[in-house]
């Protein structure tokens, strides 16, 4: 995941959705039920959300979906938009999906980006020769056959470029700056970015975004504040740049949906989680993870006979990297039902250690699910934080629908994100069941309660 | 630096010396002096040691070694035993120092190793197709022409080995434990062996150790770890291991020598510290960091006018990491003015923020360090633990001389030893001057006490 500055690409993602088709002509449900009575109705459930708990954090599902996850990313690896991997990643979830016994899983076709990655370098000639650890942008141009070689300018932010913006022209530009996303150096004439790393820490690594078509790389926050200093000191910097990506026409892929049918109001959307991964790393926590407990949350329910008033949907992206381009094109297509989406969810910042929920919605809203939050206190995931974010859900929630978000001790994410680090290395079982506890709890209390959230 | 369990190999290394020649015929002090006079002797440097600290961490010394040691990094780079860049960073520390006003700045010849990394890639061919990052251990042979292609044996430990070593012939040998740093695989017929990379932290990072020449290559904690799961499902793990790397005859070097002649005593030696850097990173953490402490500690003697009873010395090793080398051939050469060596200092463990001393000597010598120690009690530094230790001390301090080893909270040393991260964004110039406060204060007074320390 990141911000919403920063662009994103990516390969295939996940939906959980809990809906109520409440009566199909009213717009959405407000609240016609007292509190009290809602609270009391929330309070019922606590039996059964220690069930969910018991069965994912001490039961027969304990560790289930970190070892399902170590299967999926150990036997696909990395599966980037418009790759073999990613038709792979796709055919092994809908596979596995079923083999659980899961309903109506299904494909649903969608046009993904095609960009391949080819040979890469950079190598500094002055003041002395070091070969530097790069990876291009996604969408990323090539070079030049040959590559180029020229003069590096260091900038530390775009108001710096801007002010150099003469200086810039022909030359590479390099920023020193954490957590700038974009590129815009072409504008002033320069003939290729490197971009600073984004992230808090860094051994060597080197991250993986999306970027406007230009000729575009990240390098190591090791290697940016070296060329700064370098440059401080006055000294002339040169690189050969080396960039062969291609890209092809748009390739056909697909969303993968699997669903519990509601017992009393079967349609409906809820809960979009990101499958996101890189071409680089195997996209074990972003979003591995975030898969995989949506997946989870529908078994711990199915496993526990457990049908809801209305309906529990996962859904896998495609492309959820590229600009969200799957979770999209889901939701211009499933627009026109939206009154009947009760609540969208999505985990994209990790499945660590979980702290509770952030929520979009009305005032009214929250308070409900303030009281869906309290059934979570056997493992102390209490906390309903402001503000639902993700990319994959933000339309939706834009329009209207209550949404929220994994909350997590996220500190790690940046570590990892869209890098070679991203791996199962990073997961812990223990934190898993956690994340699929609280998700489960979440999605089936709030699809089964009597009334739909307030808008 | 590392444990003596794990092999080392490098570059040139720092010697701060301080001695006294204590009448030549004398073998060494035992300490003539009542102790309450010696204890009220050291408390007597109060303001000396005042005078200290303050120019390294408030005055115009402040972050010297710090964009000292950005200067040398960045202008040489990695510096692997018989490079080029080996011979040019001798060249930039020689005449640094000479230019720092340093007095009998010298080189002394030594022989050391000389291997030079090839091409070197790993392929995971079954289950998956997989690019592992690999860097192989100095010293490593090459495969033959074409690379290795073979099953691969994964084993938790050297029992492990042991116990199936019929299995293990004929197949490479994947090492899934944490800290092992030798490889005994080419003794039960396995063909190459790949370990996995000491280091309680990763980012998909491997690690450069050094080894018995065989075929042996560090491969990243998450691939061992995935391998390892793939073991435990049963499935195949096929590898093909190319490595071209050649080892050609000892080349000619030099240790790297500076003083401040001591007024009284001008003969000797302590204080050894090395600059160990691998052909990966740039060695700013192990070992330049060291050296330019130790650097520092004669340029603060030299700028507050302060000369010492006794010659403070600093020592660049050449070759530390290639097992000592430089340190050895200095040991062999000057051992016969062994009871001259008041006291050996060596810091390599990186020049994190500092907590005090690790002291190997006698109790009458731990005394005096402790009184010695209290002086630094303005910058918080004043503890002394047991044992110091040092590859390129330890021949000095079995042989019965004071050691002492700079002690640091260096809780990420592995994070980035002996990696592409051993680079300046390491290191932190604040916890640099406290280093070079704590190593000037102990090597000035020692070197300028009435007595030699006890043995």
């Amino acid at each position: 995941m990141q911000g919403r500055q920063i662009k994103r690409c990516g390969l295939f993602s996940l939906t959980l959705l809990a809906t109520f088709l409440h009566c199909s002509c009213l717009p959405h449900s407000t609240g016609g039920k007292p509190f009290p009575e809602t609270a009391k109705e929330i309070a019922s459930y606590t039996k059964v959300a220690k069930s969910i708990i018991d069965l994912a954090v001490y039961g027969k599902a304990q560790n289930r979906s970190y070892e399902r996850l170590a299967d999926f990313t150990d036997t696909i690896g990395n599966r980037v938009s418009g790759s073999k991997n990613l038709d792979l990643a796709i055919k092994y979830m809908f596979s596995a999906l079923r083999k659980d016994g899961l309903e109506n899983v299904h494909l649903e076709p969608v046009k993904i980006p095609h960009w391949v990655r080819g040979e890469e370098s950079a190598m500094m000639l002055q003041p002395r020769n070091h070969t530097m650890a790069i990876l291009g942008l996604g969408s990323s141009v090539a070079t030049p056959q040959g590559g180029i070689e020229a003069e590096v300018l260091v900038v530390e932010s775009f108001e710096e470029l801007k002010k150099r913006q003469k200086e810039a022209i022909g030359k590479i530009v390099v920023y020193n700056q954490p957590f700038i996303g974009a590129s815009k150096a072409a504008e002033v004439g320069a003939v290729a970015t490197l971009i600073r790393s984004i992230t808090p820490f860094s051994i060597n690594r080197y991250w993986m975004g999306h970027n406007d078509p230009m000729t575009t790389a990240c390098i190591t926050v090791e290697d940016a504040m070296m060329m700064a200093r370098m440059a401080k000191r006055g000294q002339r910097i040169v690189v050969r740049l080396t960039m062969n990506a291609q890209t092809f026409p748009d390739a056909d892929s697909f969303n993968t949906v699997a669903e519990i049918i509601g017992s009393e109001h079967p349609e409906q959307v809820i809960s979009l989680l990101n499958v996101v991964i890189w071409d680089v790393g195997q996209g074990a926590m972003d979003d591995g993870g975030g898969a995989l407990i949506s997946w989870e949350a529908l078994s711990l329910s199915k496993v526990l006979g457990l049908r809801p008033r209305r309906t529990l949907r996962t859904v896998l992206w495609s492309a959820e990297e590229q600009g969200g381009v799957g979770a999209q094109q889901y939701f211009q297509l499933h627009k026109v039902n939206i009154s009947n989406f009760n609540l969208v969810m999505e985990s994209d910042l990790g499945t660590f250690s979980p702290l509770g929920l952030q929520f979009t919605g009305s005032a009214q809203a929250r308070a409900v699910m303030a009281e869906v939050m309290k059934l979570l206190k056997p493992i102390n995931t209490t906390t309903l934080e402001e503000h639902g974010e993700g990319v994959d859900i933000e339309m939706w929630m834009d329009a209207g629908v209550p949404g929220a978000s994994l909350h997590v001790a996220d500190s790690r994410y940046f570590w990892f994100h869209h890098t070679n680090g991203d791996t199962m290395s990073v997961q812990s079982p223990i934190e898993m069941n956690l994340c699929s506890a609280l998700w489960a709890v979440v999605a089936y209390v709030v699809a089964d309660l009597e009334e739909m959230l307030p808008r």
